[in-house]
């Protein structure tokens, strides 16, 4: 079985590589790029490619008569109405898992970069400083590092503290017996954040974890604690963030993102206790090989009658 | 018992907080501080407290009767005839293991700098640059991860890389079978060296492992391979090395220290696969107050009789 039209939107064409279009194309009468869905030519599309940031609602579905397929290149769907697409009988899968790992070692490469000043340390020894003078650090082992939410990526980053021998703790919607024989302590959220020296978030953006980070269990933070944020900013109660921040007893590493909009980034980047990154944490070579090779692979096993990855 | 004079060479006052240097008071009639070991005042010190480059050679010994303790403020104490020391029945003491998770943990924070280009992103983002453009990255989880001594440093580098889900392997002067079967698989160095994607060092700076990573060795490394060497750069063919750097087609990343000549450090340096940080690797606040608790700790043993971390 092949497609007759296959529509993709919201792709730069370097986002996967020549071999990947190619087999992509190989399975589809016509492939046509457009800017925006909805445009005219889209409508007899039966497959629709989309990036994760492509809104396509329950209006543009309905003009579609005949799309069976929606493949999103992302881990993330929520611009996409996937029960809409369910009650046209349109499959919608996505790409979960695969930049697990750049994300967990993502966390443990900026906490260890902050806590021992490489980017400082790198810079002076380039001007020839090569003294230890003005440097100070601190460990991973032994601290109270706090995992918020245990799907793939967080069990990982429980999984790295354990090998740092930090005091590594939980709290996630349901308990995780293997992590807690492996001598991870579930605590309650409450608890959990007033412990932490370190905190990683690794809940996904659902209107439950919106304000996850609420004012009450920022302001309950210790002196010195360490959010390492790599999901939606909408987790945290930005007012309190802020105010933390500028007592400058709390520190933030956090990569570039829309859940903030830029007079918020703005406002926040004066602290000298927000570290920023460009939006590169799911970026590895591994990475970028696996989701090219999993977003493709999802449609030829949707066209072959085994679809994989379907959300909906 | 107490000493009659403790005589305190190559030891800046600002290494020990006060409260240590009161501790050290307390155990003696008279605290001198001198620069160099052998001058006139020195010669009736019964304990001689040195920094771990401060020389204390036998005939320095020989002219101090009534010595009966040296302490070194170091884990290294290649400075200190230890054995001359024994034949007139001196105790030296040094400080094992006080920085084994501050070196430990720096292997993964520069390793995954490298590998993430954290201080280039760090710097784009405060330029207002957040886009991944221009970023890529590998990751540390499958990789043949090498690890030369196990020792204490190099048995916490295993276990940190194991919870990396690193392909763990290691070559010692004894087998460790606790961690073969934990999955650390045994090869003999030049296969070990060949294999390797990363390769950190822990073998002890003795004539032994003088030119370890010797010509053969180093040209035999696998293209893209990344050396973290935390221990003396006697352990490599220098020339070597560089004729891979200047390929570019092997990494080493390390701090700077009195191991290579300076003329040596700025050769090395004009390439860009040399990355080199300041001398602070074993500097965490951890640490710190390890080695100088351990440091007085030995004085206040042997002085109770019950001396701990002796040499000779």
């Amino acid at each position: 079985m092949r497609f007759t039209k296959v529509v993709v939107v919201g792709i730069d064409e370097t986002k996967l590589e020549p071999a990947y279009w190619q087999r992509i194309e190989s399975l589809a009468d016509v492939l046509q790029r457009v800017d925006v869905v909805g445009e005219k030519l889209v409508v007899d599309a039966d497959c629709l490619l989309v990036g994760f940031e492509t809104v396509v609602d329950a209006v543009t579905i309905e003009k579609m008569p005949n799309l069976k397929y929606i493949g999103v290149l992302g881990t993330a769907y929520d611009r996409v109405d996937v029960a809409a697409a369910k009650d046209r009988g349109v499959i919608v899968t996505n790409l979960p898992g695969y930049s697990t790992e750049a994300v967990a070692e993502w966390v443990f490469g900026v906490l260890l970069e902050h806590l021992r000043n490489l980017s400082r340390a790198k810079q002076e020894a380039a001007k020839g400083n090569y003294g230890p003078a003005g440097f100070s650090g601190s460990e991973i082992m032994g601290k109270v590092f706090g995992v918020v939410g245990l799907g793939r990526i967080g069990t990982r980053v429980v999984e790295i503290a354990l090998g740092f021998n930090a005091d590594v703790r939980y709290w996630s919607r349901t308990r995780k017996n293997e992590m807690e024989t492996r001598g991870v302590k579930y605590e309650e959220l409450d608890e959990l954040v007033r412990q932490a020296d370190f905190l990683s978030l690794h809940v996904t953006g659902t209107s439950d974890t919106e304000n996850l980070l609420n004012r009450e269990r920022i302001m309950g933070m210790k002196t010195g604690a360490i959010i390492v944020n790599t999901v939606s900013m909408r987790t945290i109660d930005v007012d309190a963030l802020e105010e933390r921040l500028k007592r400058g007893d709390v520190t933030l590493i956090r990569m570039h993102s829309r859940s903030l909009t830029g007079e918020q980034w703005k406002r926040l980047s004066r602290y000298q206790n927000m570290v920023v990154y460009p939006a590169f944490t799911n970026v590895t070579n591994e990475a970028n090989q696996a989701r090219e090779e999993m977003f493709v692979r999802n449609v030829e096993r949707f066209l072959a009658g085994k679809p994989e990855n379907v959300i909906n």
